[in-house]
């Protein structure tokens, strides 16, 4: 029995807040999810632009996937939905097969979700979690960077209102070129002036004038529902002026209705075709939730299972895919909002998404006349808040590696597009992680006066012995890196005549694979050839149960020493008693 | 002028030996060039076959590389020429391409060397010596094994004569069944004769009644020149009793010429196709070679310069793309005859590309009668004692994983092909690499009683407090496991409410990466949230030169000891001091 509720606790953690829930905290509840919905609905809309979809999927986007998370989410504030990035990896996916807002592309984009969850599913089912891990912080960074850039360059398309293709720079400045000259004024002029709006609007309340009537927190909450207000303000204007007469392109007719429930189109092909792109919004929309989810995880002292975040988060794709949607994640910009304007619990998710259920079935008709280019601006302004170039340099500064991986993902995706900038970015991460592995560091080390302690000769001024080196190697031993010592090895050998004794310090070795085992075979027996002999010290528990049983330890004639000191001071009085019978 | 003299030196090592020769010398190598000739002429016919290409390229495969490599090259013993390995491997690019043994075929055969050594020779000079570190000893060893097995089975084509595929274990066993009613008894029941007299002679030899009469030397040698004494017997019999007239296959008419020096036929498109097999050619020749090398230098104790001998195989493989030859490396079986010989320098491999010259130019003609399958059962035998399985359950036995790639890549070249294989089984060791790395050992420790020695509480009787947890990681940071802290820590959080300080012991970190740096800013953010104090412990000199500038220590709240002892010591004090504050 305590097991089997131990395991409800587990995999529908709503029970959790779902048994305590009062009347205070649906009050809390409330409010919050009235301020996520005044961020939502603008974002949302923008987001299925982005994405090449009718805006109408990016209320879609926000309804099942929400309520499937709030039940089985981890996290108690997380709010889910379309995002930015993922929408332009949508789009980025869709584009090369299919004509933009087709019928098979909206169907495409929500098989894609499907597809998406199912694949997160899958892999938090079978605890490949850490697969996730694969895409470093700098490679994320850049590519969100990238990516900003190209969602930015993209909505010129809405802005200028001319037909352009940006899946890449060069192929941004080249449809510019050609096509700059059939820019709708009017559509350019509205769409200007709200970007104004919406960037000077925060600065005028801010202002010593504004701060001194208004309060922050009045002023703060204005500042959110900017978009929500610049979307009403021209819908009324386009109704009252007839701004259609001028050619600025607006929503158009929305159907009333529930969001269609049904299972996409699919075919083995189609899915085929989709996977790369489903694989890697997999990866990123995880990347993007979990370190929301793990900051609330520690705050709550709440033990976090990973592979159960990429099981609710594969389960609300799946119902973003089965209900005329298209792939989501956690939204930072709205989960923050969530948590300041007071969340308790989940059931703020579900209340917004209540909301977004009444709006899709009753106030659609109130989009019908919104220009695009209004969403285009919101987009704009809130994409550009990303792109900045001080990471860059910061990290180029800690670790010219990391540095490298950055710019290489940046350039991938500016210079080719959103997915292949991602995979160089990611391979290259490996490739320096491999090419840091195969160059260990590897230090001669002595004792330092009157201590019992070994330094690098190199750092410091230490007590050696010609006919003993002591070697420190500061990396487990793999197939990558134990060619290294042997190489080394020889150049001591080779540069010293009086060589009787080689201690290998192990302190930093946690493991050995075969290979190295092998090749501290070899070693040992080359040695041995030349009459010298090889020892080990501090060598870790783990790596001394293994190597028990192997050849190596059946052919050493040195000694496994416990501390480094003890070794060097044995094998001193060892020489100096050989010399000594030598000279009698 | 002593810096030029140097730079001959490092880059010319044949001035070492041609400056000092003698005739004892000279003696000495000619009597091992001999000995090497007889295993190299059977083996050179009998490799090319393998790659599909005219006997007589084998002989010429052994010229020019092996006087190229005598002069730059850093193994005095090292014999260069064909080897079945990478016979295969010519074998397995050229023959989906080209119809075995056309004109086209011969010409890509010599492109593909010349691009080996042209590969080769650029990772030398760029000293990208170190990529072919790639190849773990298991993939290698498997890789060898499972090509040995289709080599086998490849040779069953001339030892039945009837027209056989042999890339993968399906396609054999398809193209026996359909084909095997056609066999040629008469090759079959030559062949099989030659095979048991390969197999039966040796174990005679070593029988007690030779071993009483005839030297252990002579046994040996004797042994060594069995496929020869089988080479010319097979000639005469097929010469005197006209065996050729019941349809048994022979060498034919070769041209008796110098190799032919010109630049083979080359476009840009075949070179694209040739590509992928020619860098995998580059790095299996150059592991075969360098292990060799690694020996020779030990001895020597001669600094190896890996890079260097990456250079002289390459140089070697454009001399053979050059001269009308195939891809070449060191032979380790004609190398261990060569230096047991008594070979002194590398003179021997001069004096037995002289030799080869002179066949090559006056008694080609030898060898028209020579039946194919001769060769082929040479090559069967030869190639047969490489297939042992024990050290798949040895590497098992000793490392899951290790054993788990050495699986994947004899099945990968079993059932797909060489090539194919070969990459399957790198691509799972870094699969398998960046799994372990991505967990890493984490422990929570504790003090061993009346010692400074900290180890892990679940396997030592350790003295912990409450309110102190000691943990120790025992891998370098990166991108891929410094999550995998943030949720033990997260883990450690949610069970101990008492908590005021993790100290993390960083004894075995190398190196911190830029995700793994800010994954320890978050971890510390989070913790001071918590009012929890981060310390750290144990800082090496690299890792704490690079946290210098960071913003984890402009943040930390925590302090950073020399040693984890010390860092337990004074926090306890602190702790009992801040109680007995909170008391009084």
């Amino acid at each position: 029995m305590a097991h089997s509720k131990f395991k409800v606790l587990t995999f529908l953690p709503a029970w959790q807040w779902l048994k305590d829930y009062d009347s205070p905290t649906f009050k809390a509840d409330l409010l919050a999810s009235l301020i996520v919905i005044a961020m939502l609905v603008p974002q949302g809309m923008a987001y299925a632009i982005v994405a090449g979809l009718p805006p109408i999927t990016g209320l879609y986007a926000s309804i099942l996937p929400m309520i499937i998370y709030a039940l089985i989410g981890g996290s108690s504030t997380l709010s889910i939905g379309p995002v930015a990035l993922i929408s332009m990896m949508t789009f980025a996916t869709l584009s090369p097969l299919f004509e933009v807002g087709s019928a098979i592309y909206i169907q495409a984009a929500c098989l894609l979700a499907l597809m998406v969850g199912i694949i997160s599913f899958l892999l938090g089912i079978f605890k490949f979690g850490f697969l996730i891990r694969l895409i470093s912080h700098p490679v994320i960074k850049s590519f969100i960077i990238a990516s900003a850039v190209l969602i930015a360059f993209s909505q010129i398309k809405l802005l200028f209102d001319i037909p352009l293709k940006a899946d890449n720079i060069s192929s941004f400045i080249v449809s510019t070129w050609q096509y700059f000259p059939y820019t709708n004024i009017a559509t350019f002029v509205f769409g200007m002036i709200s970007i104004l709006f919406l960037v000077l609007t925060p600065k005028l309340l801010n202002s010593a004038f504004f701060s001194k009537k208004v309060s922050s927190a009045v002023r703060s909450n204005l500042t959110k529902a900017l978009p929500l207000i610049l979307v009403f303000a021209s819908i009324l204007l386009v109704h009252f002026a007839h701004l259609d007469h001028l050619g600025i392109k607006t929503v158009g007719e929305i159907p009333s209705e529930f969001p269609p429930i049904n299972m996409p189109y699919w075919s083995w092909a189609l899915i085929v075709k989709l996977f790369p792109g489903a694989v890697m919004i997999a990866m990123v929309s995880f990347v993007e939730s979990i370190s929301i989810a793990q900051a609330t995880a520690f705050q709550k002292r709440k033990n976090l299972n990973s592979n159960q975040e990429l099981i609710a988060l594969g389960l609300a794709n799946i119902g973003a895919g089965l209900s005329s949607s298209f792939p989501v994640t956690g939204s930072l910009s709205r989960t923050v909002v969530n948590a300041d304007a007071g969340a308790k619990t989940p059931m703020a998710g579900v209340i917004s998404s209540i909301f977004i259920i009444i709006v899709s079935l009753y106030f659609t008709g109130l989009f019908r006349e919104l220009p695009l280019a209004i969403l285009a601006a919101t987009i704009m302004v809130s994409i550009w808040k990303l792109v900045d170039f001080k990471p860059f340099f910061e990290t180029w500064h800690y670790s010219k590696a990391d540095g490298i991986a950055m710019w290489v993902t940046f350039f991938g995706v500016l210079c080719f597009d959103i997915s292949t900038g991602l995979i160089i970015g990611v391979i290259s991460t490996f490739i320096l992680l491999l090419w840091r592995i195969s160059r260990p560091h590897i230090a001669v080390i002595g004792l330092i006066q009157d201590t019992q302690h070994f330094r690098n000769i190199s750092r410091h001024n230490v007590i050696t012995n010609p006919q003993i080196v002591s070697i420190r190697i500061d990396e487990s031993l793999t197939f990558l890196n134990a060619n290294a010592l042997m190489e080394f090895i020889i150049a001591e050998v080779s540069q010293n005549t009086l060589l009787k004794h080689v201690i290998i310090n192990c302190s930093s070795i946690s493991s050995i694979d075969l290979s190295a085992l092998e090749t501290l075979e070899e070693i040992n027996e080359e040695l041995l050839k030349l009459d010298i002999q090889l020892h080990f010290s501090e060598v870790k528990g783990p790596v001394m149960d293994k190597l028990q049983h192997s050849k190596l330890l059946q052919h050493l004639r040195g000694k496994i020493f416990l501390s480094h000191f003890q070794a060097v001071q044995e094998l001193e009085a060892e020489i100096s008693y050989s010399q000594t019978s030598y000279m009698i």
